[in-house]
């Protein structure tokens, strides 16, 4: 699932500090799979603001399917560019905790980011964005002991308040060459069709996809296309509310990606589909 | 479901502004029926701040039933009047969300709304209590290019910021004489009952009505009531803990409005009941 | 469930005041069974920032099993400790509300605890730390009218807003000598066995547990250890990768107790476990 590769490009760029601009606190951000029933993400709070008082925290999601590092990395990369310049994103999909994976900060272009090096960040971090990477699986200012199953509380929450107040990066961790990444799902080309998948089921059942409208324009010439889920021709529409209700359609999602809907429903019922059910688009 | 209407009374009374009170930063409140699974909330979250880094964000509830417009509206009504005057809500449930639907930012006499005028703003905004209308479909700040699916945070957060960082807002939009308001469910009397219905099942189950206790005193001079719901008559207490664990009860609820519960249980499981489900009140 | 004990301890030690420290507005954090999808969290908030418009909300988890005390009054022990010093904890599990149950707060040697008196508090607030209690049922700056079901929203935000506005406690109640206390589920020896039992599901399904390696450590002179749940044995490893994927484990988990996982997968679903479930552990 993952591969390692060298980071470029890291030389030329500004930077995404500094962490706080415009005299506002600093926000930082959490996604996780840990869910909203048990404290983890209250506690996580609780630490980052016993270091850092007036950080802004913001969920991003903590509905990650349990261990889906690919549907957590989507996730926040779908997210990370909404947020203030030089916010501070963590993200905990950990399945690998208390082994020896690192713990990275990954600085880009536009933010800061946390998280296992698990390729969970890769999505968000795209190799040209990339300025600087740190392992802070040791840094000083966690907590102690650390424990052998919640880094969040221990390692992510308090570098990403010290990071907050400023503390530079260089002090919270040692510096890596590159990080793991996930090998992204590609559409593929079979004869004369596009063949993609679901990548998130959001909680319409709306299915999010890896096909960009812009690649499909390309590889057709700007054409009419066809699509086809389960068997299935869905029409392209602007807009949901572009067919009756109960019917579906493909429209282009907020994400600039093919989505599959059923107006007033449910395409994940409707198609019993999910992550990595596959989407065929033909001229047509 | 909704009838466009006149708003009256406009004139006279003073208005929710200023947004910001004593001094302390303005508060933006979210209600929609997003769920928590997806990252939007998060997002429209990053879209405020970045514009308005000192509001102060709240969740009302992501959790309204998805395109429920009813629901969605007794929630934010439910809510509105228990923060500070001059607050801004947005409230995004919209199934018409890419067609020409327009986009709301209604002053009442307490507060700023915003949302789809679908009839969502209609309850939290009575016509008595209105202010000022704007469609802010086209505003100036809305975030371009704006997405067909998503303007929680393409218009309503953009917007939102805008409004606490004290932009007026006539700036914001352009000014409306009404907006679509929902056919309210009225209790209506039939022989010598007056028949209600469930509006919202609470996540305990307890079912809440459309019945006000005040009425009811008026339409019965105050006499005894019998209550019945899928046949069976429930008895009134003045809270949960007035029947034995395990049996029905009507009470008054933090609404000011009859709610059928189960003390210990779920009124909606023992009556297979939701929204919509008959309630019978007579004298008894 | 609950038993009446005197506490003792209160004079020689320092208190959770001040509650705010360093110049930082207060925390005050929420623990409830009202789940997400209702507006009653968000109420709570409105009116908590009407009171204190720089108070920073935190929620510990508002998914306790409805009216489960014992549940609650776990999430909140293991979460108060994690917040900085002075935090006003809120707490409401509360299947007495509407009759003459008190509303507590208890000042402890670290913090601010509000909830009411059926136990909820108690293991938080062990009598060892209890430094203050006091009824707020009747709290000048409570709500009025008080409603019948809702004193989350009428008792417990306004008293916790003015805790961290600087209002002194001796104003916000009258003093008490004693709290409700649970009786916490110890484990038990048997033959050559302790048994204990699961406490808290959590959301990927690892079973926590009321044993504590130390005492397990104590009772067993450091020997080898067997854990049995359900008839099955289960090995002890640092982490859950400890064992391959699919299989089951016992760790130490981020509250320093001894939890049953499954790595990649559900102990909960795999053991058919949840609150109250024996674990046997015997020298092995």
């Amino acid at each position: 699932m993952v591969a390692r590769k060298a980071e470029r490009g890291r030389a030329a760029r500004s930077s995404a500090a500094p962490v706080v601009e415009n005299g506002a606190a600093p926000v930082i951000t959490l996604t996780t799979d840990f869910g909203l029933v048990d404290p983890f993400v209250g506690i996580m709070k609780g630490v980052i603001l016993g270091i850092a008082p007036a950080a802004r925290i913001v969920d991003v999601t903590h509905g990650v399917p349990a261990q889906n590092v690919v549907a957590g990395a989507y996730a926040l990369a779908s997210a990370v560019r909404w947020f203030p310049r030089g916010s501070v994103h963590v993200a905990v999909v950990d399945p690998g905790v208390g082994t020896r994976r690192r713990a990275l900060l990954v600085e880009t272009a536009d933010a800061w980011l946390l998280g296992p090096d698990n390729g969970l960040l890769s999505l968000a971090a795209p190799a040209r964005a990339v300025r600087r990477i740190f392992d802070v699986s040791r840094s000083a200012v966690r907590l102690k002991p650390v424990s052998r199953t919640f880094h969040g509380r221990d390692v992510f929450a308090p570098v990403a308040a010290a990071l907050a107040n400023g503390v530079p990066p260089e002090r919270l961790g040692r510096p890596l060459r590159s990080i793991h990444r996930l090998r992204q799902p590609i559409p593929r080309r079979r004869g004369g069709a596009v063949v993609g998948e679901v990548l998130w089921v959001d909680g319409f059942g709306n299915l999010a996809t890896n096909l960009a409208p812009g690649e499909l324009a390309r590889a057709f010439r700007g054409g009419g296309l066809s699509i086809t889920i389960a068997e299935h021709v869905v029409p392209f529409r602007p807009s949901y509310a572009g067919v009756p209700l109960g019917r579906p359609v493909a429209v282009v999602n907020s994400s600039d990606l093919v989505e599959i809907a059923v107006n007033g429903g449910s395409a994940a019922v409707r198609f019993d589909a999910g992550p990595g059910t596959a989407i065929e688009i033909r001229r047509g």
